[in-house]
């Protein structure tokens, strides 16, 4: 099966797409949909609808997992990125009703079995399992790798993280 | 020209149309999207998206007009009610460029003079102002209309209150 990774973000959202059997995974994509700081809010959010309507195109996933927002210490940071994830989750939801969401702690215990792990021993693990030769960059790319293998692991519970 | 007025909310968002030709108003509807409190959130998100996009649709309005959140005490409500913002600015920025907003104060200060009507008095001036015969219910709805009688009543400077 496919599994496409979001973490959501308003400049950076990050995905990663890989292929699961829900032992081995392997990587497919991963990169970045970015939105610019200065133009208008509803042209970026419109620019990250049609970024995920377009991997949900591409990719055809079965399953989408998003990493769960921890709250931002700005509050007008937090209400941004709530928006642009609203945003993704809508495109995503126009193709699948499989929508999962999981804590930084949940994944970082999935990837390094220890869910306090700094970001680099993340995506050193990241890394690893997807067999890759580099870490992938930027960060929200690594870590929309790290929500979807988190999904892959956990596909026997799944239904304990979808989204409610 | 015709005006949607949105009042930005998971449960239940407000709407209004109005024509105006920025003297005088004429309603032509209003009423709530309502979303269903224990459906899966990426759900609630997709029926907002297609009633604003249905909205669009229905009244091809020329200019959109959101009132803007003001921070809920309870974080998570902020969240959800921004991710439904997002979710409507999407659906309008798809057919309009013409997206704007007021805070709760602008709105006040353009139906009744004062910055710090009640609702009570905020729903007898939309009523007034808008030769209805009852007041507009449920609130959403009635709040919605203030803020495109708001967006009428400010046209001529109106780049001013442009969604930045």
């Amino acid at each position: 099966m496919i599994i496409l990774g979001i973490d959501p973000g308003l400049a950076l959202m990050g995905y990663g797409v890989i292929e699961t059997n829900g032992i081995k995974h392997r990587l497919i994509q991963y990169g970045v949909l970015s939105t610019v700081a200065n133009s208008p809010m509803p042209q970026r959010l419109r620019s990250i609808f049609a970024g995920v309507n377009q991997l949900m195109d591409i990719y055809s996933p079965d399953d989408v997992a998003f990493e769960e927002l921890f709250f931002a210490k700005n509050v007008t940071t937090g209400m941004a990125v709530s928006a642009a994830r609203g945003v993704a989750l809508v495109a995503a939801a126009q193709r699948t009703e499989n929508l999962f969401e999981y804590t930084p702690m949940q994944i970082k215990q999935a990837i390094t079995g220890y869910g306090k792990a700094d970001k680099h021993q993340m995506q050193q693990m990241v890394k690893l399992l997807l067999n890759m030769d580099e870490i992938a960059k930027p960060d929200d790319a690594a870590d929309a790798l790290a929500v979807a293998i988190t999904h892959a692991n956990s596909m026997n519970m799944k239904n304990l993280y979808k989204i409610k």
